[in-house]
């Protein structure tokens, strides 16, 4: 008997013994994306044995569920998507993969839903090693994994040398709104209080090291993780979260730009309130960069009503993503004729200056 | 008044009167893959407008729907991917917009899902035209249309010139599965009927013919459309379909050798029974290639009992997409000690030969 093979054999549905297919090749070439057996191949040896579940092995187009199931969880279907073309491919404190499987997890999260299936479609650049789709596909799943999560369809294309950056990967998601949450940009109303999980910027400062922009000996990692725990325990002590969204491109300053015009407020920071680590604050010092722009892979801004403020901070920092939570600012009404949608800071020095959306580029390629 | 400014005002929520935003750039550059004010302009400008729907115009970060209008179209959900990386962007037939929908509509179509909601995902090189992006955008939005679904959610992102080809759409789909249906690769039995919808071959060869690797006079277009309507005609007449599936990179041969192989059967195909338009055929002879295995983009293969053979071509013909329905081959048992899974063509001049899956590249960057 080979104990290489592994055989299941489903009740009434016996099937062929197959070694697994594995791919002799070092490197990605244009027949892996053919559609044909080299195809195939790729995709047995690397993403079907990573993210290891039935749906996916059994390469159907589509990954199918009983609606039923979904039901038991909550009312509401959420449904998003991303594309993650960040460089390098991996950095302190995560890769391409981790991003590609927490960022969606987390735009899931942040409107209540319990993230359940993602789907994997890469787009690969002749050349590229396979180890490399190993590793990335490695890391995929152990952030499935913590998450609570499966990759259960995918797709894989193969683009010639120059025509793409190494690897891209996309990531659609789908969880069910819990019963009991209505969460909306629009939701924020004077007196609630703004609160975010940790320390600012270290996402955006960890590609910046990566890319040797920027040479620092501290140990400045990217906060990349799921929220989806996190979230799950805020909403327990407090379902009526008015406002939660991640922290990523653009920074805090555009999640609060876009909760203040939406829910036509006007919304103060307090300068000294926010959580910057020391080596992150250097390092925007000496390039001249806001860390409140800078880019987050594990941040979130909250807007909670005031009453549940504490709570919500208590059960935030029980939880390992939010131990450094802390209350950032106020939500305000706009005074009759006044400019709404602004948010304003109350800075270290007693001034008071307005923190606008982000114009232009600050980091391209960022996530 | 100002009759160019369009006012929107729902029951209780009264909205910020704002003129549309406006990209004036003429080519994309970084910023607008920022998270900032330059990608939300993008985003309204050019597929806020064109998707024309509320839920994807709230701008948040996921779509959202009640589970219980979809537990009224079947009982089980149906999640796909797809990344578009074709080459050239615009081809006779269609673009890489027409392709991005018709392709996930049709994967969540031959499982008997009823196609629903899109996400649309673009990478972008820095540089492409906004009035390229504009067009793509507006041929999703014509075949989202044609195919009943909304485009509901989607990201932006952009990378430096040289780092992606122009443009990359990935569409991931979910739709909801008829309750009478169960459509898989491994239902054929030896007896059933296979039938295909049409011509083979076109999108392949209008791809050869639009990269002006071949110098042809002849009216070649892709076939690239969304099957949905098309399955639904066949479904109605026949729940008990065994085997569906859309023949795209691989062709016809692959999807039917992936049958037989699943379903542990023998497939017999009827060469002289092949639909195939004249130009295609003398463009394969002159190139060395092998129609089987062109991508089509509107073409299905499916595997029905021998009873209800009759009623599905019937509908079929009946249907805009299906008037060149034919049978083109059959299902056979495997002899024991045979080798399964294979697909054997009875060729026109009397003999027979093995059609095996695709091996190597046909053609790169088909869809």
């Amino acid at each position: 008997m080979n104990d290489r093979v592994a055989v299941s054999i489903e009740p009434g549905e016996p099937r062929r013994v197959r070694p697994p297919r594995r791919v002799n090749d070092v490197a990605v070439n244009l027949a892996h994306g053919s559609g044909g057996r080299a195809m195939r191949d790729l995709i047995e040896d690397v993403f079907v044995s990573a993210f290891d579940n039935p749906t996916l092995a059994a390469l159907e187009d589509q990954a199918v569920f009983a609606l039923a199931d979904l039901a038991a969880r909550g009312d509401r279907l959420a449904f998003t998507t991303d594309s993650y073309v960040v460089d390098p491919l991996f950095f302190p404190g995560g890769d391409i993969g981790t991003l590609a499987v927490s960022g969606t997890v987390n735009d899931l999260a942040v409107c209540g839903a319990t993230p359940l299936y993602l789907s994997c479609a890469v787009v690969i650049e002749e050349g590229l090693a396979v180890d490399v789709l190993r590793r990335v596909a490695a890391s995929m799943q152990r952030i499935a994994l913590e998450a609570g999560v499966a990759i259960v369809t995918g797709d894989t294309k193969v683009v010639e040398r120059g025509c793409a950056d190494k690897l891209f990967v996309n990531t659609a998601g789908i969880g069910v709104v819990r019963r009991d949450v209505s969460i909306s940009a629009r939701n924020a109303r004077p007196g609630d209080v703004v609160i975010v999980n940790g320390f600012l910027g270290d996402h955006g400062a960890a590609i910046l090291v990566a890319r040797q922009q920027l040479a620092l000996d501290a140990d400045i990692k990217s906060d990349c993780c799921p929220l989806n725990g996190l979230i799950a325990a805020m909403l327990d002590v407090c379902p009526r979260i008015h406002c939660l969204r991640d922290a990523t491109r653009g920074g805090v300053a555009t999640v609060l730009n876009e909760f203040a015009q939406s829910s036509r407020v006007r919304i103060r920071l307090d300068e000294t309130a926010l959580p910057l680590r020391e080596p992150v604050q250097g390092a925007c010092e000496i390039l001249g960069l806001d860390p409140l722009y800078l880019a987050n892979e594990g941040k979130l801004v909250a807007v909670v009503p005031a009453d549940a403020a504490q709570q919500v901070l208590t059960a935030m920092r029980a939880h390992p993503a939010g131990r450094e939570a802390a209350v950032i600012g106020t939500v305000e009404a706009c005074d009759e004729g006044a400019e709404e949608g602004l948010v304003v800071m109350q800075t270290t020095f007693g001034g008071q200056r307005i923190v606008d959306m982000l114009v232009g580029e600050q980091l391209p390629r960022i996530c």
